[in-house]
């Protein structure tokens, strides 16, 4: 056994209460180098008696493999000792806690969760796994009120500029519910509508009043309305690691200097403070942004009383929160507790940029924007930068760190206002947009569509990215939109896309295939994807002999009971037949069995 | 390259800011896999020239080596990409980064730092580091008072049972500050001194007063006044994870039930709450010890100004937190911030029992009560149960856990009035507790000394390890007590002791001998240990060939030039030189050096 490769903590990263009486525990070993995991549980006080509990492996990267069990228990989960027991290829058994390992069964220096407070408990809002995100850079969307236009506007659709004007409002916004409704979009994620500088509105000054330019606090009660009564959820952008420098507290700075009661609500590094990145700290060099010292009480405080504001007065269903890893975590932590006592169904989504769990510790936010996920499903279906193993790879490592409540959540984007579109990436290739927006509906998680996506709309990085939304039918991609809509109602139909469990089942480099499983109860899809220029044909195996059906082309295939191990690599699961798939240059199937009970 | 042993995560157990413009990065390869380690750190927005800094090896257990560096920014930390260059012992340069390792310098899947928030920080306290703690069960240290004994008192010195009395009190610590003083002790810790139910005042009944058994509130301003007067520090024991049945919101939720406005301070099971282990949580199955629910807002300020009340009002110098880990650690993150925020350098010391560093997150806690180290030292020097492999092993497996600031603060105990005396571990051995002390006195941390030890008291498990203590001077061992005074005399004159770092240098299982370095600026200490029954012979590598005096003995020693490497195991420094030691049966040696500039 490959003793290196094995890694348990006794930290939330690796056993985790998803309810009171409930423990999860995860455990890593080296790949395919273990045959059997067992979890040895038992209360500090009662040695006598464990819970002996086989741990499935559930996720497979280059080099580990990934086990996981949950244990449940009559009351609170607390004290309880536990150790693992590891069984090798040759039937060897190893023994691993907090010492490390041995051959021998411990016998003290077992590792320990002491107690799952409330406060511990993973709390993400069910409304919000598996969901169909739309965004909306809301200066772009749609012109619904031409008079609340800045003077300066440029005509809709003119290539944009950083600093241009093209007059998209809340209004405009209301106006296309009902095309969001046909794309079947279960919340839609607003980038910021508060009073601020600049088009973007990243730079605020009044986090409690709208922007005139996008409307009035009318018509944002109006679209939550508007949301709320289709069936849609709505998410605001909660700018809180900086602000604009029209910001009352920096004015205030501005005037009174040293003397200011604002002083430590920014990290200002000399005096006399003029409008300069000499003069504080600010995002990256922009003067224009001071960022706020959010280790002081009373920011805390502030940025809290903002964010329930909106959800008391205004009734949104959560935030998104703005580079929230480089705000201080204790923001979070207080914000996720003062809010869900209050309304626990609200969603706290972070931004960040990397494949990073520190916001998802349970006590923080229920989400994270995905971009490890968007770098992936670039590199390897828009830029062929990286092989199906190296794919295979990082979607496997990417759910192993994740605990599978928050994956479930995770909002999963092609792209967004601050990258490339994905289909500028592909060089305007439509058919590596198409499989790339497939797989982001059929991997775990919430697909997030980026205003336009939908209808073919290109754009290099920002500020390339953010033009107008085409509404003019004829110029719209009507092909790729009713992809989009199928995608989305095939994501609201099956549980299994929904809620399901993930493991790859196809990973062939020389035939440029991935292929893969979601389970719910009895519901199993298969999907594979082909990125072969020519046509292929995929042996995929099942994991039961019963029906099979095309979800996309309504075929029914024929199930074949024999199944060859062999053939098939990352092979975590036990299957009992398969199916002979025909595949089309850049397409995909989606295939569906259900599971006799 | 052993790739499986590496490990990094750009979170804070990984790359952390002791400083805002000074970053920490950690690394794990396999043990002796890597010859050179080197990180690559550049600002996002600038690859061009990048900081290259040698990774040093700071620790090695069975399995693992661990690097670490700084480095050190003209401003605040922040937007910092990073990676690592891995050279194994053919030359081979790998490189690790976010997306794993590759034989080619990664292009981009970069680690990320992002922002060094003031709360970050690591902020132990400079006083806490490397100083003499003495623990103090108050009930038992000293009578000082008679008139505020309990009447059903057992006579000084009866073997105690869970319920029995003594008489010990706070004007009994004020009569033995100038003995605690000639022990050189630093600080005190007293477990609890609030009104409360048994004689161990775990059970609290009011917090913000002194139990008339211990004194009057006057008593214990005398006793801090008296501390502060003679240079030492006192912590108090801070019993927030429960209470007793006779805390007032307890009291009122007895008797208004459903209706009692502290309904959500505790975890009620069932309706109507009585005295039952059934009807709420409580500690294990003491029903005496409701457990608080530190998930609620309420309970979470209550705590914080608790604790700020007896820092503000008595000038306590820290908090020993008791069965910390239990408590929802958003309440130590608040405490935290509110109180470092009033007076910097409080003290926060967290009770865990094993080896979690969940608490010592950078802004949680100072320092916990390191059980770990306890159970190490007893298995090697007091039962025999390891070998020096398995401890050396425990001990850098732990060394590499807690960061290096938090380290040198640890509470190294040796025993508590939570377990055996270490001497009755020994079985009455004295020659293993002296071993066992100069160890604990050698070890990078803060010595902790249970009220006794010093003077040779044996006693079991609670309730035997809290037996009156022995002032007759006859029947004091003061053989042992001198042994004492000496340790933590030159704990407080040796530089290299209290602040320096750690190395093992000897490690040698068929002579039964333990060897360590500790070396802060110039100057070096070399410390060899021997279990072996027959007298020895060692031959100590030395960092310099300067000359080398036995800091006990006052001996000169002759520094041989010459230095055979395969002598030693561990060999991660560079030696030029070594001494033969001599070391009778069950000793040690400290031997010291200055190294030229």
């Amino acid at each position: 056994m490959l003793k290196e490769a094995v890694l348990h903590r006794n930290s939330y990263k690796y056993v985790y209460p998803s309810l009171r009486n409930c423990l999860n525990f995860k455990l890593r070993t080296g790949r395919e180098d273990i045959k059997d995991c067992k979890l040895i549980c038992f209360p500090r006080t009662d040695t006598d008696s464990p819970q002996i509990l086989s741990m499935k492996c559930f996720a497979r990267d280059h080099l580990f493999d990934y086990f996981e069990t949950a244990a449940y228990f009559s009351k609170v989960a607390r004290y309880q000792k536990y150790y693992f027991e590891l069984v090798d290829a040759e039937d060897r058994s190893y023994y691993y806690s907090a010492y490390g390992i041995t051959r021998e069964r411990p016998e003290d220096g077992y590792f320990e969760f002491l107690y799952a407070n409330r406060g511990d408990v993973i709390s993400v809002p069910d409304w919000a796994k598996g969901i169909v995100y739309y965004q909306i850079f809301p200066e772009r969307f749609k012109n619904g009120d031409t008079s609340n236009d800045p003077k300066e506007c440029v005509p809709w659709g003119s290539i944009p500029d950083r600093e241009c004007y093209m007059g998209g409002d809340l209004r405009g916004i209301i106006q296309k519910l009902d095309y969001l409704k046909s794309l079947s979009v279960d919340c839609l994620y607003l980038t910021p509508i508060f009073k601020a500088d600049f088009n973007h509105k990243y730079a605020t000054q009044d986090y409690y009043d709208v922007d005139p330019m996008f409307g009035s606090r009318q018509d944002l009660k109006d679209l939550i309305e508007g949301c709320h009564r289709r069936g849609m959820r709505i998410i605001l952008d909660g700018v809180f690691n900086h602000t604009g420098i029209h910001f009352g507290p920096f004015e205030d700075l501005l005037e009174k200097q040293e003397k200011s009661a604002y002083k430590e609500w920014f990290y200002v590094t000399e005096y006399p403070v003029v409008v300069s990145h000499n003069a504080y700290e600010c995002v990256g060099a922009y003067k224009w942004m001071p960022k706020l010292n959010t280790s002081n009480a009373e920011v805390k405080k502030f940025i809290i009383n903002v964010m329930e504001y909106w959800i008391d007065e205004f009734g949104i269903d959560g935030w998104r929160l703005d580079v929230a890893d480089e705000v201080d975590g204790g923001v979070w932590e207080e914000a996720h507790k003062r809010i869900k006592n209050k309304k626990q169904d609200v969603l706290l989504l972070g931004e960040t940029w990397s494949l990073s769990d520190k916001m998802l510790e349970g006590n923080q936010l229920d989400s994270i924007m995905n971009y490890f996920f968007r770098d992936t499903v670039c590199d390897y279906f828009a830029k062929d930068k990286i092989d199906v193993d190296e794919f295979d790879h990082r979607l496997n490592q990417m759910y192993a760190v994740y605990h599978k409540e928050f994956q479930l959540a995770l909002y999963n984007l092609l792209g967004s206002h601050d990258t490339a579109r994905f289909l500028s990436e592909s060089g305007g290739d439509k058919k590596k947009l198409k499989l790339a927006a497939a797989f982001q509906f059929i991997f775990p998680g919430s697909p997030a569509i980026y205003y336009g996506d939908e209808i073919g709309m290109e754009g290099d990085n920002d500020p390339d990215c953010r033009r107008g939304m085409i509404w003019e039918e004829e110029k719209q991609d009507k092909e790729l939109f009713r992809w989009y809509c199928m995608l989305s109602r095939l994501r609201q139909e099956e549980k299994a896309l929904k809620y399901g469990s993930f493991h790859t089942n196809i990973c062939d480099a020389g035939q440029q295939l991935f292929g893969c499983i979601r389970k719910y109860e009895n519901e199993v899809i298969y999907a594979v994807f082909s990125k072969n220029h020519s046509k292929t044909c995929v042996q995929a195996p099942l994991l039961s002999d019963s029906k099979a059906v095309d979800l996309i082309g309504n075929e029914e295939y024929a199930v074949e009971k024999e199944y060859t191990k062999d053939a098939y690599n990352g092979d975590i699961l036990e299957y009992k037949g398969k199916v002979t798939v025909e595949l089309l240059p850049y397409s995909m199937k989606v295939i569906k069995q259900i599971m006799e009970v």
